[in-house]
């Protein structure tokens, strides 16, 4: 599979929220808002439909329709990555052949998530679906809605097969992660980048190549700037940044006690910045006023513009 | 939301298989061999892409395919039910609809399986998707596979919202379920099946309407013979009957170590038996000639015909 | 081993609540009074020292001193069963040594619940442990406290070694708990127990030997007459009492929403009753005013002396 | 409280496994040896009954036994921090005494692992047995094996009761742990120590103080010189010892399919080495001849001494 990405990936690649104005109706002014903002804050690519961008809540029709209208709003200035997860193979590889059609750089994938396969199965569907399969692809890995973890040794034997070009990780288990970067240590050429942002530093201080950060949404150049301090190793603007990440994490990601709290928090304050819509897709729904105030009030005490 | 149905629902509807020749061709020799199997040896009612149907895992385009065919093969004998279960609100619905056209008698709707919702908010998704249901609805309790359990309270609640007409309980726990029915103690309309096919028979003796039971597909006068036993409460035949459900799940549902076992078992049950074929959609594999072995050997202990 | 116990046990045997006045103090006369009211309600046994008997909570001196008084106090009217489940192999022998010498009839024991073991460790736990164990065993299974589910295979292995004489079954999944049941057809000595109340009538119905019903504490002529009930597969009073049950449990059991609602209904209902103290062991605590007038009001709503 | 401990700790404290020659028996000459092997290492404490010293399986007598002679062999050279996690208060409470009564310089606590309390009653328990308390506290987080997590806001209201001066993590969740930071970023007297070794060289880099790690049982150098580097931020000599680490990890932690890999490989490697026995109390079991020669050969491809 010929692919014009340098390998390995780097940098901050935000899993772009989904603009939505109802259940079935892309907000396409805020999409292209949302865009423009992430890219002329410095990211490194740009990543829809993941866990963050509700993939699995919307229609079919609206991920054709974001697929496409993101690569043409993209304009190849960055890498576009499209997640084709879902728990029929069938859709994913339709997928994946919209996002090779709309000039997608790489898909994303995580394991079926309705039925929990075992390790050998998850392989095996590795396996057969690669050899369909248009575009280079990156593993994703969250157990907490997948209920597998991809072991280590599926991860190795994965990276073998011809297409698989890197690793998502968003099990928050940085133990895990490293074993898995150990196993691979020989292929330089495999990327890995991490979920949660509240180590992203962390793990580019060691040798991991970015972060697929939900807040670079919001602030895509605090993200960018403290990847860039991790690769520097420059301790002082790590410290001061990471303080900022902590804080976004601490006061737009739990308010409520929702599972759902992070991505409510993430497109509340999308809205109250004016860069989109803050419509969610079923099961989930918007907040209302009074978490919505408590969100105008943590961007306030962020002090970042 | 009107409904031919006499309700509560009794007895016994298999959560059928769906035959395919691979990832993504029916099995329609077999589909029809299988309808014919499940209605002459009694059955009170098909219910098509369960989780037995494999139903996550196959395409939409499939999805439809197999409800059109199924209401044409079943024209009418017994009552169709249609699994809509999605991730996505939106493709539920658009499931939903193609089962109206085709003719299916109701509805079956698990929660959406990626993001767990809290309880709230899956009453609020049952109350929106209801606005525009065109057929009668099950709620389905799988939280194996949703990682999400319904609460008594929201089950209570649901039971309100026009439409809603009973509900599935995969979860095992027969203590929850009895508290669910309790809760609903004075609505003698809605219905209350059993996936678990081991407790069929307790579920019925004390007021259970009767299973969805996976081991229908292969012997469902087996199981509606057990039914009616329990509706007669007739111990001797109850007991009789009973070990041999108890032998089927001792012997076909768990050979390996999957997960998975029961599908594959069950699957390569009914291609032994020269009913349809074993293929299963991806992440899952046929059973291998040494464990169809097992299942050959499984069947000829049995004894039944 | 000798034992004098008629095997199978049958019929209704409380998990009894250890009342307490402060951590480290029994309620004596609470004891007392617990332990008449419950034999006077008719069971058939008692069993400390389990779950509901907050065992894990309670140190090693007062378990002692509850196993000491309890078979003073029941003298030998109705079989003594004593939990001496630790996570610690040399505790549990122990236990079961102060239990031999207190005269108890027989001991309950649940695996080892920090560490969760594997099948096949559990199982030469069992082989090892029962080489020094001086009464006759019951094996627990608890797998939401123990985070380990005993397998059927392993309940059968473990069924052969001498001493182990029957089960309890807390997991409230009676799928599981037919197929142990099934697993051990041939063994018309060992006996089967299970502990949701909810679904004991139907488990007793096709052939479980009984309940270790948490209610039974409280109302205990309740329990055993529904056991006897289903003995007599008296439908008329099964539903009758069935939906006392369930009223209790929708109504004290669920209280709050704490993990602990069971526990601590049931020991403050007690208390109302001016049975004994409601004091619990850390990490648990009593309820509150608001909900003791909860219970007061539930208690009053069953109409049950 | 008063302490000579210099606050915040830092470094590498090992968590020591228990040496044992039976069930109930120390290896008393294995405990010497391990104690001076780790701390001619340069160990910076010592931390015995946690997770890895199989506190859970071993008596009371025994848990007593091991505190004593620790506290005399490690003669004031370290501190020593003693593990009091327990199901029942009380017996927390009397593990406390006895460490105090040995000199020991602190204890540490995880929640009670029978029952998992709520966050409101973890907070409760824990203001309640610090009334008691005769040494410093460590809060312990280990949700793997307590089902519980110390949710941050705990934690942080837990950090204001006096007496409660860090904290060990081991859920592997470092985006979880980083939280627990920044909400007591302002309390610079709190340590915060990490479980897994896989990534102590990242949580030191960015602000943490060291690291319980299993390994410095075993290599107590190594993790030493890891830390010490990591403090130094020289990013080479991390590279090169972090790989050993690694190495350790992924070939003396997971043979077999045991939850339990970790604990048999690493007590297995000790008594390879000559250090002292590879008894494991109860429900584990020692690895037999072939697994223990994979254990050699992983030592002989470490390359350490």
């Amino acid at each position: 599979m010929k692919t014009n990405l340098k390998l390995p990936l780097h940098g901050i690649i935000p899993p772009l929220i989904t603009p939505l104005l109802d259940n079935d109706t892309l907000d396409i002014k805020g999409l292209e808002r949302l865009i423009e903002h992430t890219i002329s804050g410095g990211v490194h690519g740009i990543f829809i439909l993941g866990t963050t961008g509700e993939f699995a809540s919307i229609s079919y029709k609206l991920r054709r329709e974001l697929t496409e209208r993101t690569c043409k709003l993209v304009k190849g200035r960055v890498p576009v990555l499209v997640g084709i997860t879902d728990s029929a193979f069938t859709e994913s590889l339709n997928l994946a052949k919209i996002a090779a059609n709309c000039g997608a750089d790489a898909v994303v994938l995580a394991p079926p998530y309705y039925f929990a396969a075992s390790q050998p199965e998850l392989l095996e569907y590795l396996q057969r679906i690669m050899t369909q399969m248009p575009l280079p692809l990156f593993l994703y890995n969250i157990p907490s809605h997948t209920k597998v973890m991809l072991a280590p040794e599926t991860v190795k034997a994965a990276a073998e097969i011809p297409g698989i070009i890197g690793m998502k990780d968003s099990s928050s288990d940085l133990a895990y992660f490293k074993q898995v970067q150990y196993a691979l240590k020989d292929r330089d050429d495999f990327t890995f980048m991490v979920g949660p942002e509240e180590f992203m530093a962390e793990f580019v201080l060691t040798g991991g190549h970015g972060g697929v950060n939900g807040g670079a949404n919001l602030f895509p150049k605090l993200y960018v700037d403290l990847y860039e301090a991790a690769v520097k190793r420059d301790f002082k603007i790590i410290h001061e940044l990471q303080q900022k990440v902590m804080q976004i994490s601490s006061s737009i990601y739990n308010i409520g006690n929702y599972g759902s709290s992070y991505l409510k928090g993430l497109k509340c304050a999308l809205s109250v910045r004016g860069i989109c819509s803050d419509f969610m897709a079923e099961p989930f729904h918007r907040f209302n006023k009074p978490e919505r105030e408590k969100i105008e009030a943590a961007l306030n005490a962020l002090e970042l513009q």
